[in-house]
């Protein structure tokens, strides 16, 4: 007897049916939908869908159900489809550099319960945040990176490796200073999280906040994306804002952005532990 | 041959298989779904759906559709259903006082065809704003109210009786500033919609932008409601805030707020008009 | 007799005893200051200041206050000094091409008394909207611009002859969608305000709806700034957003953006009329 | 030799020639002036006043600085003058009961140096988040309330007693769940700083989210005040609010309320640390 969940994430071309043949799949089984949203993108003629139901009563055994779904409803739409298991925590890996707030931020949420994950591991290219890692009992990995980067296909070889022994699901940057390589993008495709600490595409590149206040901009942003090969350009999940004025310095923005970047990463990440998330042609359907 | 869209608007108790039931009707008979949005408030255990499909095709008459979907589905499952089309305009009668800037900005927004409706009256209390309604051609029809309020009960029959010669499906009181009798809110019962000049619960009651101003707050807001018999109390629609400030002023208030009551006023009438509104214990659901 | 106030506007190279200077200016000629604001530009060490006092009472002439404060104060501190005075309105310009949001949001603020302007005229390369001028018994001038553009000096000039003529102080592009050549822009620097619709830098150049549609952003934003010779790079006054998400189309981002752009553009255009806006380097300083 | 800083706070009513009386006051001593900031509220006619120099060369020695301005400049002006040294770290002390969010936010900015202050305590009347304080090396005090509130007043004497031998200038309800007493009150007045989980005026009193969501808001806010006598009616210092909708339950409000909190106290906390904030008439000014 259990009270956990399955959930389905699913897309495909928008044909009549779908609704129905999905749903019905899961009435004719004995699924007690709790919650369901789809949303029909009419310009590019393409259907997302979120079903939720109670895996206590249901026909499919859990191991069968993508399988199942795919056969009876997936095949006929051409449909992508993922399942997950409410019940089994996805493992986040998290990598920073030197600044705390957002490290903080989510390690501070994950030790009072609010995020449903795993955290097996954080990585840096310092120690400087060793002591907060410790703090909250979590093993830090270090892999200082050359001046000349020469070391950089090594490291990600070693931090891959970390990632597949500690069965990571998904990576988020807490502010990490340094590049993602491609194979580590390719291991895990929209997998990796980012906080960029502009309004994208406002002001991309280096130190952002400076070119805010060169710019003479009234207000501020940040934005939480999936890493692509395209630098700062992959998938949006969630932006937020703030207002400043003529009073603010390179200094001030660079707090006000700090609020900021914990929230808006935080709130992205909640989002991909949930699985409300689905990527297409480069944009995020996220669901409420 | 035409483009024109049928929107059903639903709710009833959760149950497995309304979505199923729902959809394969449509689908049965050949209907186009282009928008399907559906909520389950878990704790009610209530489903709220709204569903749009092309009338081009479709297998049911126009004038048979709620009946089918009565008969078909709805019966089994204890639902409230209402049907719309989409070539149907709704009749808005706005209701105003001596303010003007709610009236412009619904009136600018109807002339540059923002809101699909159709502008029969406008009613007031005094002959100010009579000049708007004529810069814009639409009839202006006047009742006062004698200060000891002796003939309302008249003027609210008088109201009423312009109502039903004009075919009025919903009233907006863009800032009338006199009380709205329990004879018309039972003749609209949630199809009147106020702008009340504050956050709800916030500042009830008279002049609350001056409440606001002596309690200090950070921030004022305001609310649109549908009208019911409790003053300030009906279901809400939509809310919006401004960030004030210490050099505020109870007028720099009102003139702050001003430009909130427009927005939300507007953002709620849109929404009814767009057939997006259901009520439920006196909250709304209103659909993206 | 009179309620009448000067305003003065001033920024100069911070040193010590600038603001004892100009404030014991005032009050050595009996000068009631009602309002007062600085601003140090720590970075730049540069001071920015508005002050306003009573004219009543006020021992200097009105025609002669300028010159006595750069006389007694302004020469010794290299500062930049403007003065005006509260009963003398500035005369606006609007210019306007097909859309009718900004210009009606202008004119009914207009009509209720919420700007301290005269409007001599409205300015248009098409005669879309000269009915709304008629509405507001406002004079309306049309001159079309030829496909190759052959005439745009020619046009250019005749739009000057009639900003001399009414002795226009400054002109609002209310989504005028023609270049503004720089004989105007010299004629008016920092006098010309444009509404751009993006959150600048974001979205430059043609079309940044769709171009924030094909990105996926989360929210979206308007930009009014003052026009230079740089192309929507002048100094920004204002900024807002609104948060969108991935059911919107272009269309509904058009629609939302429309409501920003009205708000936006006239809370610049408010701030521009009560003398609150210094700038400085390409940025502005715009005091609360 | 020393970069320290000066900070005058004062207010009184509003009078010609106090600016130019105390910049002159500063400005003859040799007092180099980094930041000024004044504000007259009309409606009182009375007028606040935040002045930040440098030490390094003021004529006045430190101890005598606070009297000669009020023998100086204050006392003809009925002035009340705080003075503040930039090199003097406020010391706080947080109470908390059972939730960490807050406690957390405002720890993690400290050890990242956003906070310029001492915490030599932190006080609960529970065990539950003794972990916290122990991961970042702060005491931590407890004092149970017994269910029927028998021992309040001498916890509350046992209180102040560590508040006294830890020199706190300042104290932070962290969502701390007991009354403060009429002596705590007394003895740091304005110096108590809560934060209230709701839109104040909007839900007072116990599960304000819960309320929220019966009324059917949609806009959820947070408070931080000042801790008068008067319950929740305190000065307010800060507010801010996030959009909700239908879909929000009780325990989503609480979720998204408590990033609000986090943030609302954190700046709160921030603007009283830097002298920011002066109280009148149960208002806050509050200096940019």
């Amino acid at each position: 007897m259990t009270d956990a969940r399955a959930i389905l994430l699913l897309h495909c071309p928008d044909k009549q049916g779908v609704i129905t043949d999905v749903t019905g799949f899961l009435t004719r089984n004995h699924g007690n939908i709790v919650y369901l949203d789809q949303y029909v993108d009419v310009i590019e003629q393409h259907l997302f869908m979120r079903v939720e139901w109670e895996l206590e009563g249901f026909a499919v055994p859990r191991e069968q159900i993508k399988a199942e779904i795919d056969r009876q409803v997936g095949e006929r739409y051409g449909m992508d489809t993922s399942v997950f298991f409410s019940d089994v925590k996805p493992r986040m890996a998290i990598f920073v550099s030197g600044m705390s707030h957002c490290l903080y931020d989510l390690l501070a949420r994950y030790q009072a319960g609010e995020l449903e994950v795993e955290i097996p591991c954080i990585v840096s290219n310092h120690e400087d945040l060793r002591y907060v890692a410790e703090q909250f009992g979590i093993p830090f990995h270090v892999w200082e990176i050359a001046p000349d980067k020469s070391n950089r296909a090594e490291v990600e070889e070693a931090q891959m490796e970390l990632m597949r022994r500690e069965r990571v699901s998904f990576i988020v940057l807490a502010r990490y200073m340094q590049m993602i390589g491609d194979n580590m993008i390719a291991a895990y495709p929209h997998h990796i999280i980012n906080i960029h600490h502009s309004f994208l595409p406002a002001f991309k590149g280096a130190r952002p906040y400076h070119q805010a206040y060169e710019r003479g901009v009234k207000i501020i942003g940040a934005t939480s994306h999936y890493v692509t090969r395209d630098l700062d350009a992959g998938p949006i999940i969630e932006q937020d804002v703030v207002r400043i004025s003529h009073k603010d310095t390179p200094d001030s923005l660079v707090r006000k952005g700090r609020d900021l970047e914990k929230i808006v990463l935080s709130r992205a990440v909640s989002k991909h532990i949930d699985r409300k998330i689905l990527t297409y042609k480069n944009r995020t359907v996220v669901f409420g």
